[in-house]
């Protein structure tokens, strides 16, 4: 039967590979890497490191495939991503279809962990789902960028014992600070910390993390605000593309 | 100056060290490893297993100390761990100013990753603050339990662009299903799991993820409720301890 890997690689230190993905990758006959808008060549160049790095085994092949651009017109959000989602199921039922065996192994290689606001496994069950191909898959965890987050700012994601609330630009008015008093934050296109008024707030930010480029601020949020805001339209000017996260907190560990 | 590094080794797969903690291990003058209640054995096989098929410099030298069991009695939640934080902090500035030389490099090896319902990081900040020994240290993140359980499961931890919710069994019953659609709950000692009534919850359990002895169980919480509760208590019963982790779900990825 053909067979899938669908491997973190961690989230741009070449170094967060784990022996467990490295091993993965050198069961794979063939490595599907996306080429995205090519913008972000400090990513591609990233996927490039690990490969050359840790693949020893000398009949690896690298396959490309165009990921396509998602539909934003006249689509709610759900129905964008979902019609996305199919057209790159057909490009997975193609690439697994033409480029492996049947007894051939596969690898995705996925930035940071696959469970973490990421669609490969997703669209993996939707090939699945069709019934067209017959195949099983794994799935290998890998650093995620929250995790480089809380490394590189040497700070414990949680309060002693208190809940923890991951989530996205668009819902953190929500979340913060009136639900949680942690809140990690992804894919915000908006910096949308930036209407957040509370005098408590403190906030962790990262850039670029585990890459050469990496950059983090902290302190109180009304005092690191400007600065943030200011360093991030600086470096995304200058890089072409910026990818971010942050926590915010408020309170302490032992307030009982 | 004196160096701790307090390295992420993973949730029980020796496979999960990281390169950068394979790298920061071998960077180590002393290791110092805890020796809990012996009667988890599994785990102090797992942490000398890693170090037999990772530490390669000859003169690593392994330095084992007791920690102290947490009072409990006559004391809140919080003053109980923050003298408990305290206890410790003492035996780890001895540990550093005793068993490393003025450039000394030690490092404490943490299950999963430092940032997760971990002390080991809050704990060197108060033997920083007391200011009685000078030293710098780094974190090195590792894969948590939480990745262990969504990979084993090969389950996206969010729901497309959705929030998630870490929590502890004490406080489930605030978050799921009111205020999040997945929550993931751990150090849960009274399964707490058993009193959620909502017919539409699933749930993703897992325990000794990682280890030869790794057990998950998925399905409809109605459905599986009890077949978990006796399969956990049998495995409890012959293994002498448990460690698991759970994540419960309600409602689906494109629902808009
Ligand atoms: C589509 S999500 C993928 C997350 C990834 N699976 C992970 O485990 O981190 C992309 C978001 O992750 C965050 N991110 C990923 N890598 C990052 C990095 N190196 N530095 C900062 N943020 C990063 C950003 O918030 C970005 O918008
Ligand atoms: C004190 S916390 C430490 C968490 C750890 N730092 C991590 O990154 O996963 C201990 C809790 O983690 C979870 N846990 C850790 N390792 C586990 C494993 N191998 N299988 C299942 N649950 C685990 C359980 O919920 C347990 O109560």
């Amino acid at each position: 039967m053909r067979k899938l890997l669908i491997i973190g690689i961690g989230s741009g230190n070449p170094e967060h590979m784990t022996i467990q993905a490295i091993n993965a990758l050198n069961r794979a006959d063939a490595l599907f890497i996306p080429t995205k808008g090519e913008k972000k060549t400090e990513l591609a160049e990233v996927r490039r490191e690990i490969c050359a790095r840790y693949v020893t085994r000398a009949d690896s092949r690298t396959v490309e495939f165009a990921v396509p651009v998602r539909r934003t017109e006249g689509v709610s959000y759900d129905g964008s991503v979902d019609d996305w989602h199919a057209r790159i199921a057909e490009i997975y039922e193609r690439l697994i279809g033409s480029e492996l065996g049947e007894d051939g192994t596969g690898a995705f290689l996925v930035w940071g962990d696959p469970m973490l606001y990421d669609s490969t496994i997703r669209i993996v069950e939707r090939v699945k789902a069709r019934g067209k191909i017959v195949f099983d898959y794994d799935v290998l965890p890998g650093i995620t960028s929250l995790q480089a987050l809380c490394a590189s700012h040497r700070i414990p994601l949680n309060l002693v014992g208190k809940p923890v609330e991951i989530t996205t630009g668009r819902r953190l008015a929500e979340s913060f600070p009136a639900r949680s008093q942690t809140s990690v934050v992804m894919l915000d296109g908006e910096q949308a910390f930036r209407r957040i008024e509370d005098p408590d707030a403190e906030i962790y930010w990262g850039a670029y993390l585990g890459t050469p480029d990496e950059i983090v601020i902290s302190g109180r949020l009304a005092d690191v605000k400007d600065k943030i805001l200011a360093t991030r339209a600086q470096a995304r000017a200058r890089m072409g593309w910026i990818m971010d996260i942050y926590l915010l907190r408020k309170g302490a560990d032992f307030e009982e």
